[in-house]
């Protein structure tokens, strides 16, 4: 397939790499000329340029931009795709693009590959990223069954499990599971950055080991993504963030009152319960 | 040397197997004859048996069992170990476990080398558990000069970088960035797993990634490990959650008042701390 695919940082990237291997021709757009001059270096797509044009050749466009540039997408980007060609984005929030999206393009499909690293920029980008990860389809009663049908099987060729749900379920889940864990990540970080304490400052950063590490791994990411999630997802986060509150006030409940034959229990559950949210991943 | 092991799980394991390779001869003790009769077959030491006894041909003890036995050490252990032999521990935590051996034992040096993994048991021990990983020794005034020099020159051999601190120091610093996360992880995992709506769960289960999995991780750790933290660093750990319950207070903050300007300050400025405690370590 002649596929188009606007931005070429991480997602874009690692889509174009994935693709070109499956031997689609593709065509990339950067937003500036030094972009396009690295994207080049690193022949990331067949075709590399900042203008849009070349995206009218393309059956399918994958729209990798940041989420702010998918809700409010410039007038050039609108125009310059035509109303045959398939167009998906890869945003991590999926009701407020699909609403604009559907508006403007008959055959828009929302999805979102649920793969990342704290790389970003055109140089990270790589053809693997996406391997065994799932990539959500977020289709609505409005759209294209022939495109949603074109888009799935092209997504399982690239070695991810395709999954289905509503735009509203996909922007609830991903709350607790993909943008709560920024926030804590971040606050964990705040909190173990004592600076009113130089000597236990000195001492926390010089025994941080793997577990902090991991822990707060997802507060060292890209600050605009966070930004981004909370102005458009702010409803479902609140309701995550209030509800981690409730659950980390009863381990410091029980902890207060030593009430350790519950403590005692309620770290067991948590440990098997996560076992349903990793094993069948990874 | 002649060194001792008591404990032979993924701490105790991985130190005989790492000072095996480096040509010392390792007596190793197990709690049963099953554990006896695995840590043999695994080669994990030169000696293993179930009996204490075997200990009194080393120099140098390892004390690597759980927290609640090297506060409570049992009668037989005190009386296995002579007053000439240096003494370590490997506990998470440090003043309990120090006030009472140095209570027992004179030539007794707490320490906390600072790797793990979400495994246990016999099974579990690695020869490179610790490389590069820090290795934290708590001397005390009462602290035997000889014997921590011994002890400080031996880890660093086993390509340990070794960090000092006082036990109280020590205990407040993990409380911060190893204890916190464990009850963060477990929470995260509470929220996540919200049983009252079951497509949800079957929605957050299924799209759970790589941001999901760090970010609980150590929450799929030893449930035990847990609570004899909780109850042997209780006033640390409250206070460390009451500083992440601001802390994440200000995040909701933010996001419920719209301060994107300050929440957008505030992820960067995680992400920039961030490196300082994980840049000069990993």
């Amino acid at each position: 397939m002649k596929i188009g695919i606007v931005g070429l940082g991480l997602i874009g990237g690692s889509i174009a790499l994935k693709l070109k291997s499956l031997n689609h021709t593709i065509y990339g757009v950067t937003n500036n000329k030094i972009n396009e001059k690295k994207a080049k270096e690193r022949d990331i797509a067949h075709f590399v340029s900042c203008d849009l044009g070349i995206l009218k050749e393309c059956e399918l466009i994958f729209l990798a931009l940041p989420i702010k540039d998918l809700i409010n997408p410039s007038k050039h980007l609108i125009e310059a795709i035509s109303r045959d060609q398939i167009v998906t984005d890869v945003g991590s929030i999926k009701n407020p693009i699909i609403n604009k999206w559907e508006q403007t393009h008959p055959l828009f499909i929302g999805s979102h590959p649920m793969a990342g690293t704290e790389q970003k920029g055109v140089n990270a980008g790589f053809k693997d990223l996406f391997k065994n990860a799932r990539w959500i389809i977020t289709p609505t009663l409005k759209s294209d069954l022939n495109s949603l049908n074109t888009l799935s099987k092209l997504i399982t060729t690239m070695e991810c499990k395709v999954c289905q749900a509503s735009p509203k379920e996909h922007d609830e889940a991903v709350s607790l599971i993909s943008h709560l864990p920024i926030f804590l990540a971040s606050a964990l970080i705040e909190t173990a950055h004592r600076e009113s304490n130089k000597k236990l400052l000195n001492l926390t950063q010089e025994f941080a080991a793997s577990g902090f590490a991991d822990t707060s791994r997802v507060g060292g990411g890209n600050p605009e993504l966070g930004l981004d999630l909370a102005i458009n997802n702010q409803g479902n986060i609140l309701k995550a963030i209030e509800d981690f509150k409730s659950q980390i006030g009863e381990f410091e409940s029980l902890i207060k009152e030593r009430n350790w034959e519950l403590l005692s229990k309620k770290l067991l559950h948590a440990k098997e319960m996560r076992k349903n949210f990793i094993d069948s991943n990874h």
